[in-house]
């Protein structure tokens, strides 16, 4: 069984952070954060779908070829997108600072940018504040790592666990940021991820992989992909646990935590969704296929009408129908089963009444609540996370810049 | 060129309709429409493409394989989806009546209902609203059919035009209802046309699918597809026009008047969408294919971020770039040209600066105004219309049943 720890991302053996504000945000808050590690080792990442990436995302896939990491530098405030070959300049520029100022080859630095789009990156800000942060690099820097990553979050996301895994006790920590642009395919969603583990960079980036898609690829806040999306987990070997073999026991003991961290942070973003008052668990089984179960779980997840009966605890279940109907697969209406927790609302075809949609109505006020769909179709299922639709959420998107 | 006329559904030659109170609703207002035609007709119609349609979708796609139409029955305050077996006796039963007290085949008559999915039709208020409706048959019953469709519209939506094709004046009459459930495919969105023109079926058929899908299929308030989604188009031919050519002068003549008043009616639905401050045109220019262009537009059309934007008049175009980058289709960023109406915010890879976002700002203060995208890509293009997302559109739907 895992351990949950205090610590975040400097929990794992051999690592430091640092979080500063440097002057990228017109406000006081923290916005400059840096993650390094003693000793460098194998890091894994994935990045967002969106076809126009913003310039750090093209560096970073430019350095994972070597698939060696040793620092993470963060700021929020700017994203870095849309800014051209400036733009580009301007992460090749900070990559250089941080590389220079640890000693350490540029390949080996991964950076990230969130905040608004299409502005140039204050260099100026981030020229005076890499020097300050490499020299504030700590243990108990990762508070303020944490911090300095928000953009319209309303707190900071940090988790570590361990377990003895090949021998050893084995780390992971992890810090994320988003609650706005969340959707499937990474939205304006940063995750970091490290680990004292010793394993494979190989391994390390499929395990990423399958779990990143399991659990930050399947909440939705508001069905918008950013330009920025990144999740990167490094792994400096400090545990001196056996290799993390490509299968086995401890392969899916390794798995299992870095899911629990993983899925931890997701439902933090999700929760803390903009406006959000309510994290929803959508559950589609008996689907043809997976594909077709996906389908349909992400479009509930992203239907206003779903988000604003939820917002409501309105157990106006005939939009679910409507919404499964126009998600382009082929469904039997008679055999649909809806249930809100463990109460059937729909069943054979029709609405069980008034006296059962008052008891959903009551689930439907609470904090968290799973809608499970059944369609008898199969044996595909998936699940996805979602918010309720809100006034804030409209209100703090229709004046997010000034 | 076209006249306009008041008149709306029942302006053409033979229509008369009613609208009364039958009990369907709540509340005291209208909730049970009818048009009829003095003579049958050929009759076109484009339905909903959610899989699970509603009782009266089906039988009248079976009504339409005969081609012929005399009457439509609407009722409003209950959709009859998602009702079953029951649900299509209901729409059977409805038909039935309406053709016994007309004294005209049922084949020849098309039903429609709108309103909370799953709950039955109840029948004893159209069977004592059926037979007073058909007796308040008459040329001005057309804003009280125009009232008893709307649900959550908060305005009727009709419109009448004619025009001299073929050797004789020819007029066209339509009305609409739908504020929500508002999207391509056809969202809760019923639309009735009416014309006097002589046209053959299969013609009529095939542009009434054109201009819909240039019309009714381009607008969308929410991004929700409807389990009742209608367009139907009756011709009673009483104008005694040279038949509409399959081609030509005539043809395109014909063609423009049903656009005209497609069009309408589309920017009516979108003008009224819930919570609606503004109405947008979306213009996708220079895309490598049709399909990309409608792809991009639509992506546009339905980002909460972009929408929520728009109630804000916050020219954040980078939030049209993170959109168009998720839309699954290649782009060039530095080809990328913005412009607000007339004004150009983004071009050559950047944005041009808080000058010219000030004059943007004014611009999106606007009730309406055209967003246009040129991509550089090739020569695909595409228009859609929508609306901003507003704390309104979450308060309509957050209590829509209570």
């Amino acid at each position: 069984m895992s351990k949950r720890l205090t610590g975040g991302i400097t929990a794992p053996k051999g690592f430091l952070a640092a979080g500063i504000h440097a002057g990228i945000k017109r406000t006081e808050q923290l916005d400059l954060a840096l993650v390094a590690s003693e000793i460098p080792g194998p890091i894994a990442g994935v990045f967002t779908k969106n076809t126009i990436p913003a310039a750090p995302i093209m560096l970073n896939r430019q350095h994972l070829k070597k698939g060696i990491g040793q620092a993470l530098i963060i700021n929020s405030g700017n994203a870095n997108a849309f800014t051209g070959t400036e733009g580009l300049e301007h992460a090749r520029e900070t990559v250089h600072l941080v590389s220079e100022h640890l000693a350490i080859p540029k390949h080996r630095v991964f950076v990230s940018s969130t905040g608004v789009i299409g502005v140039p990156l204050p260099m100026p800000a981030l020229r005076k504040g890499i020097p300050v942060l490499t020299a504030q690099l700590r243990k108990t820097g990762h508070r303020d790592a944490a911090q300095a990553i928000m953009t319209t979050d309303t707190r900071p996301k940090t988790i570590a666990v361990q377990q003895r895994i090949g021998g050893k006790v084995v780390t992971i920590g992890g810090m994320a940021k988003g609650s706005g642009m969340i959707h499937p395919d990474m939205a304006t969603m940063l995750a970091y991820l490290t680990t004292d583990a010793v394993i494979d960079q190989k391994i390390l980036q499929k395990l990423l992989r399958t779990v990143a898609d399991q659990t930050f690829n399947c909440i939705s806040v508001d069905g918008e992909t950013s330009t920025n999306d990144t999740v990167l987990c490094l792994a400096n070997g400090m545990a001196g646990n056996r290799t993390i073999p490509p299968a086995g026991v401890a392969h899916t003991q390794f798995q299992k935590l870095l899911h629990e961290v993983c899925h931890y942070l997701a439902m933090e973003i999700c929760h803390d969704g903009e406006g959000a008052t309510k994290l929803i668990e959508i559950h589609v089984t008996e689907a043809a296929s997976h594909k077709a179960a996906r389908q349909f779980a992400y479009t509930l997840a992203t239907s206003p009408l779903v988000k604003t009966a939820i917002f409501g605890a309105d157990p106006n279940w005939g939009r679910i129908i409507a919404a499964l109907g126009r998600a382009g697969y082929p469904l039997r209406p008679d055999r649909i089963v809806i249930a809100f927790n463990q109460t059937t609302i729909v069943k054979d075809g029709r609405g069980l009444g008034p006296r059962i949609e008052q008891q959903v109505q009551k689930i439907m006020q609470r904090p968290s609540f799973t809608i499970s769909i059944a369609l008898g179709m199969g044996k595909g299922t998936a699940t996805q996370w979602t918010t309720d639709l809100t006034y804030d959420y409209v209100k703090i998107n229709a004046s997010y810049r000034s």
